[in-house]
C-alpha cells in the first residue's frame, strides 16, 4: 500500500504524520512542489517585521527529520501536474510518473490577482510561502520604501500592514468590501478601522485596485504593494481529475475528508468542510483547519476511522497588539442563513484597571426561536483570545445563552473581573431576547 | 413587602440590587454589621501588596449611592444577633427589631481560629474585611516586620505571600494538607511549590501550627502572621433560626437558593450549591459564585422564578505572575465521587517562542466510561485563565473528550500555538482512554 501526499505543509505533513502513526509499514510519499516543507505560514508576517530574524526559524521539519524520524519520504520541487484516477498514478511536471494506492491533496490556496495589471512587477508581493516572505523584506532592507499600499483587509492584509508600519513603511490598505476581516459586521469594521488609524494606517474600504504601476496602485502613490485578497483554493489539479467541487469553490468533502474519488482525500485549505452552526459547507481556510482536516485525512487514509466535525471559523488577528476575535456567525451571516439573530455587544474592563485592565469588547449572538449561541466576537489588548474560546466552545457544545449565562468563569485580580465581560454580554443578550 | 438582606458584601448586595431590578416597589434593607459596604474583597492582597494604594479604591458603591441611585437603604454597624421566621422579625445586637417579608441571608465566611492559641495577639492578622487589609498594611508600613508566617496555602495564603514577598518580608507557608490550593492533585500542588521556592518563599506543607507567641509561630521564628486557613461559612445565625445546614456545613438550599424557610434564602460563602459534575451539594466559597447566588437569591426573593445551576469550582490565582486555575474534579475527587477519572498532563508552549511563549501546563481529566470531562487544570504566565475558562464551558456543556479535541479554538502567532495547549491535552487524553 502506497500513500501519496500532494503538499508538504501544515495538511499534508499532518496527513503523512498520523497516516504514518496508524500504519508503521504504510509507503508514505510527500510532494511539495516548493523548494521547503513544513513551515509556519503564520509566521510569514513576523520574519517580515523583523521579529523573527532568520527565516529558517519558521520551518519546523527537513524532509532528512521525516526520511529518518517518521520513515516518511519527502520529495521537494515536486510538481504534481495531472492525476489519473483510473490508474492511481500522478504525473510530475518533470514526466515522472508516480503510483498510488490512497491520496491525499492538500494544494492550499492562492491569491488569485488576474484582475490586476501590473502583479508581476517587482515591487509587487504576496505573503504565502516562505521565498516570498524573503523576497519582501530583502525589499524592505534594500528599498526602504516609503509608502506601501496593502490590497485586502483580510487576516494577511492586517499582519502585513502591522509589519510594515513596524519598519517605519507608511501605509494604506485598500480592501474591496465594505467590511474588514471578512466579517460583514459594521461595528467590528469600525473597530479595527480605528485601531488601524490610530497607529497612522489609511484605510479604504468598498475601494478596488485594478491596475498597478511602478509608481501607484490605482491612484495612490506607493512603491509598494502587498496583495493579499482574491484567496481562492487551488482546485485545478483536482477538478482536472473529476474531483467533485463543492459550492464554496473548494474541493467537496465528506465528513472523513474522503472526496467523490474513493481512496482520494482532500484537506487545508484547498478543502471545504462543514460549519458546525450552519450544518453547511463552507471554506474558511485556517491553519488550525489544515492541520486538524490533514490529520484526520491521514487517519482515513491509512485505513483508521475518523471524523471531522467542521469548523466553527474561529479566527484571530493581532494589530498593533489589539486582539480582534471573531466565531460562529456574524448577524448578517445568520440572518442569510434562515436564523433570527439577536446580539448584545457591551464593553467592559478585562480586568481590575489596578491590575492594568483595558476595555475589552464583547459580541454575543444567539437564535431567537432557539436561544442558542450561534457565534460572536471579541477585542481588547490581552484575553480577546481566551474569550472568544469560550464562546467557540459554546458554539460547538450547542449552548443555549441561558447556560452560557451561568458559567463559571475564573476569576482574579490579575486575570479578570468578577463579572467577566463574556458574562456580561450574555446579561445583556438576555434581555434583548 | 419587604425584603431584608443581612450582609452589605458581594452576595447581599447582588440581590439587593437585582431585587430592585425586578421590583421598583419593593421596600429594600441591606444590614451590614461592618463599617463600609460594598468592597472587593478580593482586591484586598493587592492592597496590602501596595499595587492598591488607597483602600477606597476598593469600595464599588457606598451606602449613599444605594439609597439615591436604587431606592435601597442600607444600615453599616448593623449586626444581626437573631431571627425569628415565625415573627419574621430580626434582633439587631443594639436590641432593635426589624421586620421582614422576604430575607436573604448573606453572611458570608470567616477563618475559625479556635485551635490556634495566640490568633489575636498584635502581629496576627486575617485578610477577609477592609479594616484587616488596613491593618495590615499599616504594620509592614510601621514595624517593617522580617519573617512572616502565613498559615493556610489557599487563595488567600498565596496572595498574601506573593504580597508580602514583594514588600520585601521573608515568608514561610504552612499548610495542615498536603495540597496547595484546596486542589488534592500532587503534580499541581508540586508546581505551586516550584514557584513559591523559586520566588524564596519557604513551604511547608502537612504541617499544623497550634500555637503563636509574638516570635515564632510554632517552631518557627517570625515577627508577623497570616492567618489563611480554616476557612468556614458563617451559619450560627442561620441554624440558630432553624435553618438547615447541608453536609458541606454550609446553608442548604435549592435551585432557587431559598433555604428550608420559606421566603428566606441564602448566597454568597455562607451557602451551599450544587457541584454541576457531581450534580451533588458542594461549598466552594468564591466571589463569582458570591455574586452569582446573590442575584438568583434577589431575584426570587423580589418574585421573580430565577434559577442556579451550580458551580464547576472554577479558579485562578496569580503567584508572582503565574497564573494557577483549576476547574471541576481533580482525579482524587473524581474518584471519590464514583467516576473512573482519566488524565492527561502535558506541557506545551502557549504561543510560539518569538512571540515571547513560555511552557504553559495543561491537565485535562475524563470519565472512562462516558468519555465526559470532569475537570482540569491551567498552569502559565499567561493564557491559564482563558484555558480553564474553556474547560470549564466544556465541563458544564458535559462535553466528551472526542468533541473537546475538534474544538475550533483561535490561532495566531501572538496569541496561541496552531495546536493550542489544550489540543494537545485532548489528543493525549484520548490515547489514554
Amino acid at each position: 500500500m502506497a500513500l501519496v501526499v500532494i503538499g508538504g505543509v501544515a495538511a499534508g505533513l499532518s496527513a503523512a504524520a498520523r497516516a504514518r502513526r496508524i500504519d508503521a509499514r504504510l509507503e508514505i510519499l510527500v510532494l511539495e512542489k516548493g523548494p521547503v516543507i513544513s513551515y509556519g505560514a503564520c509566521g510569514l508576517p513576523y520574519y517580515v517585521e523583523g521579529l523573527v530574524r532568520d527565516s529558517r526559524q519558521l520551518i519546523v521539519y527537513t524532509p532528512e527529520y521525516f526520511r529518518k524520524e517518521r520513515n516518511i519520504e519527502v520529495r521537494t520541487g515536486a510538481r504534481v501536474v495531472s492525476i489519473s484516477h483510473p490508474r492511481r498514478e500522478l504525473a510530475l511536471e518533470s514526466g515522472e510518473r508516480v503510483a498510488y494506492d490512497r491520496l491525499v491533496i492538500a494544494t492550499g490556496a492562492r491569491c488569485d490577482h488576474a484582475a490586476i495589471a501590473g502583479a508581476s512587477l517587482p515591487h509587487v508581493f504576496t505573503l504565502h510561502t516562505i521565498e516570498d516572505a524573503e523576497r519582501m523584506r530583502r525589499f524592505i532592507e534594500e528599498k526602504r520604501p516609503n509608502h506601501a499600499v496593502v490590497v485586502g483587509a483580510g487576516y494577511i492584509g492586517m499582519e502585513a500592514a502591522d509589519a510594515l508600519r513596524r519598519n517605519g513603511v507608511r501605509v494604506t490598505v485598500v480592501e474591496g468590501s465594505r467590511h474588514a476581516l471578512l466579517r460583514d459586521d459594521d461595528e467590528f469594521t469600525a473597530a479595527v478601522v480605528r485601531q488601524l488609524e490610530a497607529h497612522r494606517v489609511e484605510v479604504r474600504l468598498g475601494t478596488r485596485i485594478h491596475s498597478l504601476e511602478p509608481d501607484r496602485a490605482g491612484d495612490i502613490p506607493c512603491d509598494m504593494v502587498v496583495l493579499a485578497a482574491g484567496l481562492r483554493p487551488n482546485t485545478e489539479l483536482a477538478a482536472h481529475a473529476g474531483i467533485e467541487l463543492g459550492r464554496t469553490g473548494a474541493i467537496a468533502t465528506d465528513e472523513r475528508m474522503e472526496t467523490n474519488l474513493r481512496g482520494v482525500f482532500a484537506a487545508g485549505d484547498c478543502a471545504e468542510t462543514t460549519h458546525v452552526v450552519t450544518g453547511r459547507p463552507a471554506w474558511i481556510p485556517l491553519g488550525t483547519t489544515a492541520n486538524k482536516t490533514g490529520r484526520v485525512a491521514g487517519a482515513n487514509a491509512a485505513g483508521a476511522r475518523s471524523r471531522f466535525p467542521g469548523v466553527a471559523g474561529t479566527s484571530i488577528v493581532g494589530i498593533f497588539g489589539m486582539g480582534f476575535a471573531t466565531t460562529g456567525l456574524s448577524v448578517a451571516e445568520a440572518r442569510r442563513e434562515g436564523f433570527t439573530p439577536v446580539a448584545a455587544r457591551i464593553e467592559a474592563l478585562g480586568r481590575p484597571r489596578y491590575h492594568g485592565g483595558t476595555k475589552t469588547t464583547v459580541e454575543l449572538i444567539a437564535d431567537r426561536a432557539t436561544r442558542r449561541i450561534l457565534g460572536g466576537s471579541a477585542i481588547g489588548e490581552d484575553g480577546a483570545g481566551g474569550r472568544i474560546n469560550v464562546i467557540a466552545t459554546a458554539v460547538q457544545a450547542r449552548m443555549r445563552v441561558d447556560e452560557f449565562e451561568q458559567l463559571d468563569l475564573a476569576y482574579s485580580p490579575p486575570f479578570a473581573t468578577v463579572w467577566d465581560p463574556l458574562l456580561v454580554a450574555a446579561q445583556q443578550l438576555m434581555k434583548e431576547l
